[in-house]
C-alpha cells in the first residue's frame, strides 16, 4: 500500500448509484483502502466549485490519494491525469479541477496521462469515466502503482488552469466574487479575510455589502453571534476566507442569491463615497 | 483503543464539505476507528430535533462515542463538552443536544469541558467547532484518552436541558407535539404510544387528529396497511412513539406540516365533546 | 466470514436516521464487513426503480450480501427473504425488487424466508424491517450464517416478479419506458442500446423523441459533446441502454420528466410517417 486512504468529490449528488458504484469498483482493486466521501454536492459542471471546495478540505484529510470527478467535458478530448503533489496525488479530468487542490498540497509537481488498459475498466464508456478511468486509477495508486506507469506524462505547466479574478483591495473598499453558498447560507467569497484589515476595516466597523446596485447592512464581526439574530455579519470564516453571514438565518437568502451563482460582491463603508 | 467505533450526527447536510473534512480529522487522529453516519440531516440549528432522533437510535449503534454536533451558538460562551453516560460517550456544544441521548445511554454521570490544548486544532476557529474542536475530541476518547484530561469537570446538573412538554392524557384525548416528520412524510408524535390505550383508544377505534382548529379523520392501527391507501392511520412507530401516517402517502402533506414545525397535535375520537 | 462486503440500497433517504441505525445493526453483528452505501435515493416506495438501479450497479460491486429495502408493503403478508443468487446474496422484501438484481448477478438459485427468531431483533416493529429483519439477516449472512438457517425455502419460480413492457423495435422506431432520471437530468430508457441499430438508427441521425403527442428534435450520437450545448442527444449510457441527455443541461427539464413518474418514450426518424 501506498496510501492508506482515498478521497472521493463529485457532482454526482447521492440519488443515483453512481456514488456507490465507484466505492464498489475501489472495493473490487484495494479492499483494504479507507475511502472518505468528502461530498458530492458540488453543484453539477461546477469544475471552479469543485476546486475551491476540496482545496479548503485537503489541509484536514489524512495523506491520500484525492479522486475528484467534476467533469463536464467527459468524452471528449481533455485528458484524464494523475497529478503528483508533494502531500497527495489527484485523480481526475484535465478540466483546471485538480490544480487548485495540488497547489494546497505543496504545489503539483509532476502529472501523467491515465492511459493504460491494464488500469482501467474496458471497454470505457463515453459518459462515466468517474467508475471507467478514475475510480480505478485511485485504487491502483494506493494499492502502490507508480503514476509513471499510468501513461505519458504531461507537462505540470501544460495542464488547464481556472483563473479567478484577483480581489481589489482599496482603502475602504473590497470587491471580490462569491465563491460558496453553503447548506446554511453563508456566503463565502474569494477573497482573504486579510484583505478587510488591508481595506481598513476592523471588528465592528458597519459595513456595507453590495451585490451591483444592491446594498445590504452589516458589521465586521468575529462570530456569528457578534451580531443580533437576523442581523448580517461580516467574519473570518474556517478556511481564512471572508465570510458574509446572518447569525441563525441566511445569509444567501437575505442577499438573494442562488448556489451556482457566482457574483461580484463589493464591501464598503456603510454611507460610500462612491 | 477504547472504543472502536465513533458515531456522528450533525446539521452539516451533504453538499458541502463539512461532514468530509471531519471524518479527515478523525481518520487523522485515530485511522482504526469505523466512523456511522447517522445522519446529517438535522434541520438547520434544531437541537431539539438531533437529540430527539439520535436518542431513538443509540440502541441500534454499537457501544461508540457519539460525536453530536447541532451548534447555532458556535463561537458564543455556550461550553464543549464530554458526557460520560452509562453505556457511552457524547461529543457536542453543551446546548441541551446531548442529555437526551446520554438518558438513552443510561443517563449521564460525568462531564468534563473540552478545553486542553492537545486535543483540539489550533487555530480554533469561530465557526466550525465540529472540525477543530468536537472531531478532534471523538477522536482522541475512541483511542483512549480519558474524559477527564479535556478539561474541568461541570456537574451533570447543570448542563443545559431542554425541557419538553409533557404529554397530556385523558379519557379520549391525547394532546402532545410534533417530534419529527419523516423523508416519507410520517409525523412521529413526542408521546409515547402507550398513552393511546391510556386514553381509552385500540386498534380499529376512528379518531380525529386535530391541528389548531383543523380536523382529519383517521383509525388506529398496527401497521401502514391498515388502512386504505392514501387513508390516515395512527400507530406505534419503530421508536415506540405514536405517529400518524397516511398508507402509501405523506402525513405530513395531508395535514400540512414541513420539517421543522413544531406544532401541538390532539387525537380526540372522531366527533368529540369539546 | 463469507461475505467480506454488505452493499446497501433504500429509500430511506439521508435526512432521517434510518440508514445510519441500520449501519449500527449491521456493526453490532458483524464489526468487521464492510459496507457500500449504494444509495438511498431510490423514490419512495418505487420497487421498480430500485430493482432497475441496483441491478445496473452490481456488476461494478464486489462479491457481497446486497441489502436493498424499498417496502411501502411493510407490515403485510409480504414475505422477508434471502435469494441466493449465482454471484451473491441479496436480502429484502420480497416484492419484486430482488429478481432483476438476482438475475444480474447469475440467476436466482434458492430463497428462503426469514423468519428464524434468532437472526431478527425482537420484537419486531411492524414499521422498520430494514432494522429488525433485513440489516440483520445480511449481517448474520455475510459473517457466515447458511441462508438455509433463516427459514423455509420459497421455490424461486414463486417469488414476486414485475414486469417490465419489453420495447417494441420497427425499422424507423423505438418504443420504450423511462426507466430512471438521475441527478443531471439525464433520461435512462429501459431499452438496450444496440435496439437503435435494431430500428437503423446510427451516429449522426437526426432523430424524434416523443413523449405523448410531443416531439423533441435530437441526434444519434456517442457522447454528450456530440451535439452543442443544450442540444438532444440520445446516446449509449454507462450500463448499455439508451439514454436521452442534453449537452451541458438537463433532459428532465427539456422534455418535463420528473423522477418517478415512468412514460412511454418513442424514438423515430425526426419527420415520422404517422
Amino acid at each position: 500500500m501506498r496510501y492508506e486512504w482515498i478521497t472521493f468529490t463529485t457532482d454526482y449528488g447521492l440519488t443515483d448509484p453512481y456514488v456507490g458504484i465507484c466505492h464498489g469498483v475501489i472495493g473490487r482493486i484495494t479492499p483494504k483502502a479507507q475511502v472518505i466521501d468528502v461530498t458530492h454536492g458540488v453543484p453539477a459542471g461546477d469544475v471552479r466549485h469543485g476546486g475551491f471546495t476540496l482545496a479548503q478540505a485537503v489541509p484536514y484529510l489524512p495523506p491520500a490519494v484525492h479522486l475528484a470527478v467534476v467533469d463536464p467535458g467527459v468524452g471528449t478530448t481533455r485528458l484524464g491525469i494523475v497529478v503528483v503533489a508533494a502531500d497527495g496525488l489527484l485523480v481526475g479530468p484535465d478540466n483546471g479541477l485538480l490544480l487548485p487542490v495540488a497547489n494546497a498540497l505543496g504545489g503539483p509537481q509532476e502529472a501523467y496521462e491515465l492511459t493504460a488498459e491494464p488500469y482501467r475498466l474496458t471497454p470505457v464508456s463515453s459518459t462515466f469515466h468517474g467508475r471507467d478511468i478514475f475510480a480505478p486509477a485511485a485504487a491502483h495508486l494506493a494499492s502502490g502503482v507508480a503514476p509513471a506507469e499510468f501513461g505519458p506524462a504531461v507537462p505540470v505547466g501544460q495542464l488547464e488552469r481556472l483563473s479567478t479574478p484577483a480581489p481589489s483591495v482599496r482603502p475602504g473598499s473590497v470587491t471580490t466574487q462569491v465563491g460558496t453558498v453553503d447548506h446554511f447560507g453563508n456566503v463565502q467569497l474569494t477573497a482573504r479575510a486579510t484583505t478587510l484589515a488591508e481595506a481598513g476595516f476592523g471588528p465592528g466597523d458597519e459595513i456595507g455589502v453590495w451585490l451591483g446596485q444592491n446594498q445590504f447592512a452589516g458589521v465586521v464581526g468575529q462570530r456569528f453571534a457578534d451580531v443580533d439574530g437576523g442581523e448580517l455579519v461580516v467574519l473570518t470564516d474556517s478556511a481564512g476566507l471572508i465570510a458574509v453571514a446572518v447569525n441563525g438565518g441566511s445569509a444567501a437568502h437575505r442577499l438573494g442569491l442562488t448556489p451556482g451563482h457566482a457574483s461580484e460582491v463589493r464591501i464598503t463603508a456603510q454611507d460610500p463615497r462612491r
